[in-house]
């Protein structure tokens, strides 16, 4: 069993729970080593304010065996950041595995890794997907050779225990899942757009609509840029 | 509505996921502020190196409406500590909920409050819990009074969607779990000792066995001071 090299990117305006979520089980594997990568040193604030300390900088980073990329409102400013874009691609390019999380999927995108390849991202964004060449898929978690990409935040989980499982073995991910007790019983039916309340599903389109626009036209030049 | 005041203690050793569950959650409560507590504001290192940045120390604290307990192996030390279990006691005295998760809820029975309260915790620690005079119930997330406990790691979204609910009602709970897309497939069935494969469950409480050990002496010795 070789050794693996693990690693996240961080940035301000994430989603932390697209990076802590694959943390807890990624940072568990056995014979590996996880470590998290920011612009630099400065802790990263969450779009709630939470602050994670980076473990070193992107410059610092070795080649990664396994690149996860989290999302969230901050995602757009990476999009155009050409160090982050340079970053992102060259590691993504001599990974064994990239895993997204969330709107991390569109940071990929927006590298042109995933032209052609199946793909998804959170619910409010899927439709953005097609921008960067990616063929948007309706599934919590889609692998298409060795780019995994999960939907919105909470299926990081989800996502980060079929990665467990593809580098570790099954007997591995299901010991990760046992020690986090992830049995979920959510007490709401309310996880989806499908499922959710119709008035629910509304108020949160509407309050995401000034971000979600913006970004449709920011992933189409970009896009446009690729081809 | 009255304006929520939400904290969360945060120390070294945590399992980093019962804190960042609930603050995802947590924090997108409206008319509401957030706020994570340390005994310093140096970052806390979480169990596997994750170090997150309190935003103020236990000391600068106002009253809290509502005290958040995260868990990990880390307890077993703040469960001494007479500065950590005064403010504890304080706080979930004055507050109006009172939400552990994972060991968490041992932290809070070594204060004695939880006597005579139904509760749960994680699933290695749940026989624990009688030391403390607390009611041990094998649910997901427990409710008795302003007393909410949540079992293992990842239940502390479902218990947070509780408070939630609870707080600010149903629809604001059910827009919460929307946007972080909160619709769980588990790739496998393990996520208690009863559903898990019995070699996982083996390896998992032998892996375990020291921590629960040192753990059940130390609260036998805490419990039976409290009486």
């Amino acid at each position: 069993m070789a050794h693996l090299t693990i690693g996240s990117l961080i940035f301000d305006e994430l989603d932390q729970v697209d990076l802590t979520g694959p943390h807890e089980v990624l940072s568990r594997l056995p014979d590996s080593s996880y470590a998290i990568y920011g612009k630099s040193l400065a802790p990263a604030r969450d779009m709630r304010g939470l602050r994670i300390l980076p473990d070193a900088t992107i410059a610092e980073a070795p080649q990664l065996d396994v690149l996860h990329i989290p999302g969230g409102f901050g995602v757009d400013a990476q999009m155009v950041d050409p160090e982050i874009i340079a970053w992102i691609r060259r590691q993504a390019e001599g990974a064994k595995l990239v895993f997204t999380v969330c709107t991390g999927a569109l940071l990929l995108g927006a590298t042109g890794l995933l032209k052609g390849r199946r793909a998804t991202t959170h619910w409010a964004s899927h439709h953005i997907l097609p921008s960067f060449g990616a063929v948007p898929v309706r599934e919590r978690v889609v692998e298409d050779g060795k780019f995994v990409t999960a939907a919105g935040v909470t299926s990081g989980f989800d996502g980060a225990l079929q990665v467990a499982a593809r580098l570790r073995g099954q007997a591995v991910a299901e010991g990760i899942q046992l020690y986090m007790q992830y049995d979920p019983h959510p007490p709401f039916q309310a996880g989806t757009p499908e499922s959710a309340p119709p008035e629910v599903v509304h108020a949160t389109r509407v309050a995401m609509a000034g971000v979600i626009g913006r970004r449709e036209e920011m992933a189409r030049r970009i896009g446009a840029a690729l081809t």
